[in-house]
This record gives structure tokens, sequence and C-alpha cells, in this order.
């Protein structure tokens, strides 16, 4: 509880007056105003969170947390459950979908094992936070205890410190973990206060009972868990996931050192409201990607306040949403440092 | 129009052989099946244009069509007309927003001076190929002549197949031209048949007549000229402008040279309309890229039946939204070539 307490304490609201200069550049530069939209917002945001005026993110890495879940015994997926311990294996051999698209803008991905049901070989690469051996079934009783949920959140706060030490400048969240779209979907119908049903998609492949049965699972432990809707952790403890609080807590920990963390699609955006719900000042450092296709995607976004940029149809997790706009923040930031000004050139408009 | 004749000859549908393979390969990557959405689609796209299983789109250019246009001098627009040509020289020195952009995935920018009103240097590395200085004011007579129409087509299609004998495998389209959206609208009024007032924006900046204003001139241009809907030569030559037929000739000579071209916003996807409407199996070979901020940007991408990937609020034009879009092509092609299979990996789902 320490780390996390002393993380949340870092985390500042974003230079105001570092802000106003930055707009002042990006409107002196050589386009009508506002004409370049997002991307303008994006650098404005950057200069904020490093208060730096010429920020750089050339280094970049991608934080893919793994965990299993309780719930799956309740078949909610048609997926098998050992697929989240062999995907994971692949992370590091960059064989995935978020290698090949990070491998686009030179992004390093690591894998953890938040919470993976069985052991993985020692020489596997993935680095080894295992909190439990996957959740308890939250249809039957609280998926974690709270002291087990602060210390997924803790151990996205070290692996964000890590990262940020070996001179990383941009952050991702990805994860991996079948049956994860359940846990998340049920966080945002706590959140949302809605029914589940108006919100369960059919994630990577539904189970046998199909979207129903899925919906009613989630209801059932919301039910019989009875999460605060008011208090993060005792929602993402009694119907999360271990990776959901990996990832909250790698948002946490980038805000806490004023790095960028762009957020990843449906389970990520779900972990950035854990993440906002324990810090809302944190949300300045989130940068969203892409609209998910999962239903509850665009829910989860409009309810953190951060639209995503890309609308591509896809639903992989993983973070590789948000490895794809890596280069977008790229070229945020090459405008801020190589148009030139209407005063450079010599134009006066 | 020979060369217009024989580079729409060689346009050819894609190779629904290679396609199916294609999607054979994809849906054998470790994934669930569709979950890279777009992605995929451009993956197999890339493969039924190339005819090559992994394609490559590592060398890229970014053509930007500039020319003036005679409607001007009616107060369409807030900036001065003299900034076409002085902009223009400032691609070659790769300081405006589209070289910023286009840096990111180390694309080429080439200028090309179509029509602008005014002599450039000689020593100002853009590529004169100017094919009148300025069109006429379409609110008084056609914009241009017939021949005038094709021969800007004509030396977009040049530009391509320079570009392609350089080893370029990936084409963009930009314009500059200050006043293009009122051609632009112009073209998307007549083939939509709609009132101009329906979709005219304020552009990079409108005149003092306001919206109300542009619209009333664009009608007038149109009842004016009366251009034949079926006819997109025609509909280019008497409402369009020089850069927008430039664009459009890019688009079919990339086409014709069975190389991917990615549409920028507004004024792109409408000069891919006029492309489309000389030779719709052009089509087949278009990216879209972003979602212009121009209200006349989302029905123009309707009507063209290509979804843009990008919501970025972007209006600037030069191409920059296609030069945004560079590295998610980057990223179809690392899926293809990077992520393992199922097979390969001794995984059965």
């Amino acid at each position: 509880m320490k780390i996390l307490e002393e993380t949340v304490q870092k985390i500042d609201k974003l230079d105001t007056e570092m802000i106003e200069s930055a707009w002042k550049r990006v409107d002196s530069l050589i386009k009508p105003p506002k004409s370049l939209g997002r991307l303008e917002e994006i650098a404005v945001q950057l200069v904020g969170i490093t208060r730096n005026p010429s920020p750089s993110v050339e280094r970049k890495a991608m934080i893919v947390m793994a965990a299993d879940h309780g719930v799956y015994e309740e078949g909610i997926s048609s997926n098998p459950q050992e697929v989240t311990l062999a995907q994971t294996l692949l992370f590091q051999k960059g064989l995935t979908g978020v290698c090949a698209i990070g491998k686009v803008s030179g992004a390093k991905i690591t894998a953890v094992d938040i919470g993976i049901k069985g052991e993985l070989p020692e020489d596997s690469g993935v680095i080894g936070r295992k909190v439990k051996h996957g959740t308890e079934n939250m249809a039957k009783g609280p998926a974690m205890t709270r002291e087990e949920a602060i210390r997924s959140i803790e151990v996205g706060i070290e692996m964000a410190n890590r990262e940020v030490k070996n001179g990383i400048q941009l952050l991702g969240t990805g994860e991996m973990g079948i049956g994860n779209t359940t846990p998340s979907t049920a966080i945002l119908s706590v959140l949302k206060n809605c029914d589940p049903l108006e919100i369960t998609g059919k994630g990577a492949g539904v189970g046998p009972g199909g979207i129903e049965h899925k919906a009613s699972v989630i209801r059932q432990a919301i039910e019989k868990n009875q999460p605060n809707p008011s208090d993060g952790i005792d929602v993402l403890a009694k119907v999360g996931g271990l990776e959901i609080g990996g990832m909250a807590g790698v948002m946490l920990g980038a805000a806490a050192n004023r790095i960028p963390v762009v957020v990843d699609g449906y389970i990520s955006t779900v972990a950035a409201l854990i993440a906002a719900a324990i810090e809302p000042n944190a949300k300045d450092y989130f940068i969203a990607s892409h609209a998910s296709a999962e239903p509850g995607g665009r829910l989860a976004s409009e309810l953190l306040g951060i639209e995503p940029m890309l609308t591509m149809d896809m639903c992989l997790g993983e973070g590789s949403g948000a490895a794809l706009a890596f280069p977008i923040i790229d070229a945020a930031v090459s405008m801020m440092n190589h148009m030139a000004t209407f005063t450079e050139v010599g134009m006066e408009i």
C-alpha cells in the first residue's frame, strides 16, 4: 500500500504555463490555426506532461500484463484457458500481433506474468510477478482480496518505474488473459451503473451459453460481491482481474514519472477507469488509441472522457491498438520539432 | 488523351486468387479471426494489388499537387492567394505539416506546380508541370477546357509513373491551393446532386461573405456551367481544379502500376471520386486515411465507399492525413510478415 500511496501523491496536474506556451508555438506554425487537430492537442499534452517544450517519445515500451480468471469456469469464453500461458510465451519471441505492430515504431515489448494459472518455464523471458494463480471465480465470491488488488496495481507501478529508469519516454498498456472481457464488463457495469447485458460483447469468442449467459454471470458476480462504485480498488478486487490492476498500476506509475501512457482498447480503457478512480489527475497523462470493436469500448472511452483516434475494428488486445497509435504520437512530436513558424519563413498571415 | 486512355486500360481488378490465399494466411495467424480488423483488410488488399504474398511498402512517396483557382476573385477565402506559391516552396525545404508527419515513416515528399499563378524560382526544387496559371473563375465560365483537365490528369499519371520507376511502393496524394475547398465542394455537389450549402464548410478560412456566400458562388458556378455528373472529366473541367485533376491522375497512375495509393482528406477524396468516375476499378487501389474536419469530407468518403481510419479533426490538406496513415499500412505489412501462424507455434484452437 505504501508504494501505491507514494505514487499517487506524486501525480500532479499538468503544467499550465508550459501548456500555454506550447499552444503559442503550435499556433505559430505554418498552417491554419487548429488545422492539425488532435496532433496539436497531443503535442501540447506531451509538453504539459514532460515540462519539456521539445518533448521526445523516441524510446517506447509496451507492457503486456498477463493473468487468468477464476470466472472462466462459468463457461464465458470459447477459448481454452491454457492459451493465456501459451500466448504469453510468444510475446518475448516477437511473434504476436502487438509485436508485429510495435516493430513499426521500434517499441520494446515486455510481458509480465501477474497472475497466470500455472508456471512458466524459467527461461521464458517473461517477467515473473505472479500475485496469484489467476483470480477466484467472481460469480461465487470476490475475485481477489483488497490486498491482492493493491499488489497487482503495485506490480504495474514497479514495471512503469523500471521502464522509466531504462530511459523509456512513452509507455503503452496491453494485456493477455482468456476471459478478461468478462471482468472488464463487470467493472464497467458497476461504474456506469447499467445492466451487463447492455454492454456485453463476444470478446475473443463467447462460451456455449452465448452473450446472455456471459451477461448473467457478470450480473451474478456484481450481486454477490456488491462492489462499491466510488472505491476503484474495491471494484477491481471484487469483480476485476490481476492484469487489469497491473495496467492501472502502469498508468499511475507513468503519471507519477510524468511519462505519457497510451491506453489500448476495451480492457485497457477499463483499467484506465480504475486508475482515474484512484487518482483523477492521472487521466491527464493518458492518450487514447483505438475504438475497440467490443460494444463496451465506446462507453468506456466516453466515461473516461478521452476519445480514440483510430477506428480499425480491432479487438485483439495485447496493446495492439496502443502500439498502432505510437507513430501518431511520433507525428505530433515531429510537428512540434520540425515544422517552421510563420516568422521563420517570413510569412505574415 | 493517349496517356490517359492507355493508363485506364491498364487498370485491372484485383487478383481474386491472391486475395483468397491472403485471407487464408491472415486467418492462420495467432489471433482470434478478424480481430485485427482493418489491418487485416489492408494487408489482403496490398496482396491483391501487388500480386505479392509478402508485399512491401517500405519506399513511400507523397505527391503534393499545387495550383490556384480563378474563383478566388469571388472572395471565397480569407487567405491571400500568394500563399499557394509561398507554401509550395516550403515543401521542398521539409518545413510544412506533411513534411513533419512524413518524416515518421520516411516518406519522400515531392511538390508539383501544376497550375500556380505566378512563376516559381528555377532552383525551387518544385517540379514544374504548369498546365496554366490557375483555373478560370468558374462562377463566370468553365474553370478549364476539357483538354486542360485531361492534361492535369496526365501530369498526375506522369508523376506516379516517375515515382514507380524510382522504386516507390506506396503513394500518397496531397494538395496545396488557396480556395480549393470551393471547387471540391462544387464537384461533390454535382456528384451527390445536392445543394452546395448543405456541404460547404469554412475550409482554411472563409472569405468575408461567409459560408453562405461561398455556397452561392458554388451554386452559381454549377448553374452557369451545367457539368454532366456522369462524365468525371466534364465535372473536373467545368467546376474543378488543376491540383484535383493532378491528384486523380496520381491515383489512376498508381492503379495502372498496381501500386496502393493513400487518399488524404476532403480535396483528395473528391479527386478520388473523379478518378473512380473515370475508371471504377481504380478504387480497389485506394486506401482511405483520415476523416476530414471539413463537413463535405464524410459525405465524399461515403460516396467513394472507403471509410477513413483516423479521426484527428485535421483539415490541413497537403497530404498530411495520408502521411499519418503510412505507418498504419506499415503495421498491416508487418502483421503479414512477422506474426506467427498457429501451426508454426504448435497451437491448435
